[in-house]
């Protein structure tokens, strides 16, 4: 290995303990920030202690705000009645960029994962059935986790918690990504384009 | 775009400056931080801080290091006679891990860029000449800069200096990667590895 000095070998290994940062990548990134003026860095440890001292969980949709509850919750103009759960906030991010979902979120931080040593205790499965029976006008739960089989598990979790409660449980259609080539599909993603196809025209 | 907060906003901003993090990553980056327990964050601030403070340049080489000299100026079974010109401490780095290499380093920290707002001033030059003054043992300078417009100007410009004093400047071998193949060769490799043929045997 190397001849880092331990300060700098430490420095390396968190951020190499960052998702999607690789050795190399928090080689370079290490480099960079010793590379920086006392003020660059001292901006960038300042916005990191900044926004975690500023941002708590909204107490409704438990997203990342500044607000609470947040200003996707207290917007009036939102459709009350539908709740779409999504894993991160990343993914209310995504939702809202499209401009074509008008209601509310919950954001899970997580997903049903026992062998990532995350369980439903560690998800805000709880946070979302006491707001369920608080809130009597929501009546349908978008379950829009990751296609995956910990998002699946949890999308099946949720609606099997739900079934009694009258309240419709939807999952976001899987299928063909828009403007992809059937030749390059993997065999999952076109098994489940066949099996949830539909009428032309419908 | 996305209704982050101000402070979540910034974070990511400054992570996004960071050299290889695009937009995406910079958030993903973002919610990962603001998903650490305390305790994580505080490791990734107080690494570095401690970092940056503990490493400084080292006095004869310019390379980052906890102890000035660094280790490996003060190496007494490291060839004194061979500097090797490097970029960055990666470079350093990238040439040890190589066990080949058993002569001094000079970081520049940066390239001959006047585009990129980096200049003769901005890179340790003055440190290199002053250095090969005070040391009469050094006959080679080896410039491993990197094999762009750049380096090439950087190596020209340091040879160009050095014509008048007897120390020999070499430059690494440009040419095919090892393990290549030619026919995917772009045509500046290839007409660099053909014009530094070599006869076989030699």
């Amino acid at each position: 290995m190397a001849r880092y000095s331990p300060s700098v070998q430490n420095l390396i290994s968190k951020l190499g303990s960052l998702p999607g940062i690789g050795g190399k990548s928090a080689q370079r990134l290490a480099f960079s920030i010793l590379s920086m003026s006392q003020e660059e860095a001292d901006a960038l440890t300042g916005a990191i202690n900044e926004a975690r001292k500023l941002t708590k969980r909204c107490s409704i949709c438990q997203n990342f705000t500044d607000s609470d509850p947040c200003p996707i919750c207290t917007d009036a103009k939102r459709d009350t009645s539908t709740v779409c759960v999504v894993e991160s906030p990343r993914d209310v991010s995504a939702f809202e960029r499209m401009h074509e979902y008008n209601g509310l979120y919950h954001v899970l931080h997580g997903v049903y994962n026992p062998v990532g040593n995350m369980n439903m205790n560690d998800i805000t499965l709880t946070e979302l059935f006491a707001r369920l029976t608080d809130h009597p006008e929501i009546k349908e739960v978008i379950v829009a986790t990751n296609q995956t089989a910990e998002g699946n598990a949890t999308a099946l979790y949720i609606s099997r918690l739900l079934s009694a409660t009258g309240i419709k449980v939807t999952r976001l259609a899987s299928g063909l990504p828009m403007g992809s080539d059937i030749e390059f599909a993997d065999d999952l993603t076109l098994a489940s384009a066949l099996k949830g196809r539909k009428s032309v025209g419908s």
